[in-house]
């Protein structure tokens, strides 16, 4: 198992690591089988969507924040409530196929850490299995 | 890796596509191992719910819609912002576990493919990955 | 494949199973691989968050009744659209790499079934699947 470093600037923050993870496919050989991204964090996801326009994941930020307000009408007393529940709707792990050594992303596709509670230093654990004999 | 095209003809709406992945899980000879569907598309995703009454998924789209609304206040201006973000909320990704030949779905489980900006057409991929050495 | 059995005591609640999952991890004898969770019911769900402060599920559950409230506003007559909603935001599936016959939680990750229209007895799938040849 591989896993990406992610240093978080903001409190809330899609951060598209796409490029990351292609490389470690790329590096691990694995021409067919799938790529795992797991977060081991309660304050932060994993997603796929729209890499092109930034404003895509500006929306969706701004969205979440306003179905979970960042305040503290919560019982947990972190100040951190929002960025739990933020996390358990948009998940915290993925699989994507991959083929010819390369995961099959669409075309507008990228692959997005999300920081709920930043900034912090997160990481991403990527494991890619073979599904060849 | 297989690969499902699903014409969808609304903007908003659930696709039961559970008889066609049965269909490939069978025609893979596979007894045991996992199903992984994916959806290389930014504004649909796949979930699964009840399949036997059809307002089960009339009301997950109406809720989708009242917690994310079809309009224009938001900064990508394609007018499809809302779907993206649900497809963020269901996610375009799956794993089903295989025994003796077939998908473990529950008694009342469908596999839906979720259109958030139709009509378009549209691709499920699906791989099926043996655990037997 | 192994299985859970889980019985509710609450209609809405986020129940704990890490140690039996982890149990079976270690039960299976499988060093390096990964870990998948199948719900089989279309009204509970599985996440992972925090396990160490109770508060934090019960604002899970508490934000998820506000945003897709347990009341009569739905076409499906049988009182529990909003169970079944919830269960498509949460998802009933996941995926978690296991290193070291050890499931690769975070330190403060727990793993959660998620009921939404019990008290009901309910059951996990657990499959594990090893990546060594």
């Amino acid at each position: 198992m591989e896993s990406l470093t992610i240093n978080t600037r903001k409190r809330t923050e899609l951060i598209d690591i796409t490029a990351q993870v292609a490389r470690l496919v790329e590096k691990s050989g694995i021409r067919s089988g799938v790529c795992i991204l797991y977060v081991p964090h309660t304050t932060a996801g994993i997603t796929i969507n729209e890499s092109y326009d930034p404003d895509v994941t500006e929306d969706i930020t701004a969205l979440l924040n306003r179905l979970v307000p960042p305040d503290r009408s919560y019982r947990h007393t972190e100040g951190n409530a929002d960025a739990h529940i933020k996390s358990v709707l948009v998940g915290c792990s993925l699989v994507i196929p991959v083929e010819d050594h390369r995961l099959t992303l669409g075309r507008w596709q990228g692959i997005f850490f999300c920081e709920f509670d930043g900034p912090r230093t997160r990481e991403c654990r990527v494991k890619i299995i073979s599904d060849q004999k």
